[in-house]
């Protein structure tokens, strides 16, 4: 059977999550040769201030079910685990901001915390990485793509001045994602 | 029934067409309040030089069938032409870069051609702003959004210094595009 994988990034408008999850595609379909499929879809929750993005990763061709089950979901704001954090498989992982969401949603998945934000600011220096960190933190959790894979996805998207910074960003987030699970 | 339209955007890597796609879906979910989704597959054909980005936007939830039909589509280069002008509904449209597409796909479809890199480059002065003339022109011709909502949405997207740019580029795309359908 087809191995198939579900990521849904969540957060507020402007943390750059699509942009997370175009990037994992782009990893996962132009590097690695993957099928693979992104997509926001935006419903009557998109007036509020959340925003969530998607990425299905495949071995083989994407049907794209009404019903889809998420292997692993990011949170970076509470808005966004309130409205976000939903369908996600018995055993799933869901990461959420250390410091931006106090009350973590319940359900049968395995929850763990970095304080992603503060990473972006205090260790890298700028918060406009957060979401390169959050994308290097999910995939070092779950390896749904290569380390490398992630970084040259990443290096492909970003403006040549930026390349530095966010290679570091996506380091730090592969890093503390792989202490985190083991 | 409910209203929905589908439109496709293509050409090649790095022309901003997945931008286009996000801030037409944007425009129709967040602005004028419709429901909307945005998406990219990469399947083996990803491995090109040909990017694609969809956007079905419609006034009741979205389902997703495997098979859409396209009510408009938009290729910027021959290989996008070659590969994803496609599943264009009888009637529907196909805006091609009038320059960089030689060979038109053959279909029950009505053709139009705009010289949009051109017009980026001569009247704009940025080739960089393609992609939100060929938006311009695409909301211009089939009025899927309001002029005003496509324009709010560009503006959200685009970075304070380059506001007025994108903003000519917008409506000239937009002026374009009317004119080609009367």
């Amino acid at each position: 059977m087809a191995q198939r994988y579900e990521i849904r990034f969540s957060g507020a408008g402007g943390q750059g999550l699509i942009t997370a999850g175009i990037i994992l595609a782009e990893a996962a379909a132009i590097i690695e040769g993957k099928d693979a499929l992104q997509s926001q879809s935006y419903g009557p929750e998109a007036r509020g201030g959340a925003s969530k993005s998607e990425v299905i990763i495949s071995d083989a061709p994407i049907d794209y079910p009404k019903a889809t089950i998420v292997d692993a979901c990011l949170a970076m704001t509470q808005e966004a685990a309130d409205k976000y954090a939903k369908g996600i498989k018995k055993g799933g992982l869901l990461l959420l901001d250390a410091d931006f969401v106090k009350t973590a949603p319940e359900g049968d998945f395995i929850i763990y915390r970095l304080p992603i934000m503060r990473m972006a600011k205090e260790d890298i220096g700028r918060e406009i990485v957060a979401n390169v960190i959050a994308l290097g933190a999910v995939i070092g959790m779950t390896d749904v793509v290569s380390k490398d894979a992630g970084e040259e996805a990443v290096m492909r998207r970003v403006p040549p001045a930026f390349k530095e910074l966010n290679q570091k960003a996506y380091n730090l987030g592969f890093e503390k994602g792989k202490e985190l699970i083991n």
